[in-house]
C-alpha cells in the first residue's frame, strides 16, 4: 500500500502543489479518480473523510489522517518532514507564500471559472500578473536569493515555500510557454529557482509522469479554454 | 508606541480576524487609515513594507516584522504567542480552518465583489452556506466540542482556529442577524463557541469599539449593499 493517497482531479493546478512535495520527499502515493471526489462531495460533512467543500484531499495512511485545503496539506507535510523554517516569522512567511499562490490561482482562473476570459479582460489583467511575479521575486531577493543561488526564505534547503513558488510559476509557464518570458523579465530569481528545482531527478520523474497523464492541461475546463483563446 | 500596527480598511471582514486575536492577547495596536493602504499599494513591490497585493498588513514594531495575508499574520501571532497546537496535525488543521474561513469570505462576497448578489443567486447559494456551517461544526464535534464546552481542535484553551471560526461566524451573524438562526440550526456547537468567546471582557471591549467605528458594516461596498438587498 502507498504511504499517501491524493484525491484530486486529473489535472495539475492545486493538486500539483502536493505532488511536487510528495515527489521531493520520495514517498509513495496513489491518485484517486474523479469518482472518489464525487462520492466524497455527495456525503454530508459529518460522513466525509475530512469535512470539506472540495478537493484536494490527502490521506496519510500510517497516521490515519485525512486533510483538505492545499495550505493545510502542505503545512502538514512540511511540519512532519522538516520542510518548514520552524520559527514564527519563517512559518508565517511560508503561509504568506501559500496564500499568495492561491490568490494567483484564483486570479488566473477568474475564481475557479466564475467568469470567462476575453482578450480585453486578459490584457487588463497582465499588469496584475506581472505584479504577482514581482511580489514573489521581492520575497526571494530580500532573503538573498538570486537567479543563480538560494531559496525563497533564505533557508539552506528548499522548503514548502520554495516548492509552492516553483509549482505555481513553473507549472503555469510550462503549460503556457508565452508566460515564461514575462517571468524571466519580472522575476528572474524565481525563474532561476524554478529551473534549479526542476532538474532534480524526482521532479523530472514527476514532470514526465504528469506530461503523460495531463498533457499541457493546467486548470482544465472552460476557463482554461478561454484563457488559451485570450493568450 | 503601540506593540502592533494594523493596516486595514475601516471594516470588520478580514481585519477582524486579526483584531480579535490582538484583543485576546491584550497587546496594543494602532489602526492606519485607508491612506496608508493606498500609499503602500501604489509602491512597487520592492519598495513595500512587505511585498503584497492588498491589505491586511500587520507590523510588529519590536520585532521589526511586517506581514501580509490573513493566514500568515494569524500563523505569526499564533506561533509567537502559543496559540497553535504545535504538532503537525493540529497546526495543519489550524491552516485548514483559516483556508475554509477565507473561502467562506470569498463565497459570501462573490470573490470580493467580482459580481453582485441577486435574490435568485442568494437563494441558490444558501445550501452551500449551510454546508460551510456543517463543515465547521463537524470539525468541532470530531474533537469533542459541544454547544456547551470545548474548543474546535480539542485544545484546553482557545487557539487561532477557534478565533478564526468565532470571527467568521460571530461577526457575520452579528452584521446579518437573520443568518444566526441558520447557524443555530446547522452548527449549534459553533454557535455555542461564538457565544462563549464573545463574553470575555477583551472581546466585549473590541465589539463595543467596532460597533462604534463600523456600525453593522461587514465587508462594505456595493457587494454588501447587494447582499443586504438579497437577504
Amino acid at each position: 500500500m502507498a504511504d499517501y493517497t491524493l484525491c484530486y482531479w486529473p489535472l495539475p493546478f492545486r493538486g500539483q502543489f502536493i505532488r511536487t512535495v510528495l515527489a521531493h520527499l520520495e514517498v509513495s502515493w496513489e491518485e484517486t479518480g474523479s469518482d472518489v471526489i464525487a462520492t466524497q462531495r455527495a456525503l454530508a460533512p459529518q460522513d466525509q473523510l475530512v469535512p470539506h467543500m472540495g478537493p484536494p484531499i490527502l490521506i496519510d495512511h500510517a497516521a490515519g489522517v485525512s486533510l483538505s485545503q492545499t495550505p493545510a496539506i502542505l503545512t502538514y507535510l512540511g511540519s512532519k518532514h522538516g520542510m518548514l523554517p520552524g520559527d514564527p516569522l519563517g512559518d508565517a512567511l511560508t503561509a504568506k507564500v501559500m496564500a499568495d499562490a492561491n490568490d494567483v490561482l484564483c486570479d488566473m482562473t477568474l475564481n475557479n471559472g466564475a467568469q470567462m476570459w476575453t482578450r480585453a479582460s486578459w490584457d487588463n489583467f497582465q499588469p496584475r500578473l506581472e505584479r504577482w511575479m514581482e511580489i514573489f521575486e521581492t520575497t526571494g531577493r530580500r532573503h538573498g536569493m538570486t537567479a543563480q543561488v538560494g531559496f525563497l526564505l533564505g533557508t539552506d534547503a528548499p522548503g514548502i515555500a520554495d516548492f509552492a513558488a516553483y509549482t505555481l510559476w513553473n507549472t503555469m509557464t510550462s503549460s503556457f510557454p508565452t508566460l515564461r518570458s514575462m517571468l524571466d523579465a519580472k522575476a528572474p530569481a524565481i525563474a532561476g529557482l524554478c529551473d534549479r528545482l526542476a532538474v532534480s531527478p524526482d521532479q523530472e520523474r514527476l514532470r514526465a509522469w504528469s506530461d503523460a497523464e495531463y498533457g499541457d492541461t493546467w486548470c482544465g475546463g472552460m476557463i482554461e479554454a478561454s484563457l488559451r483563446a485570450a493568450l
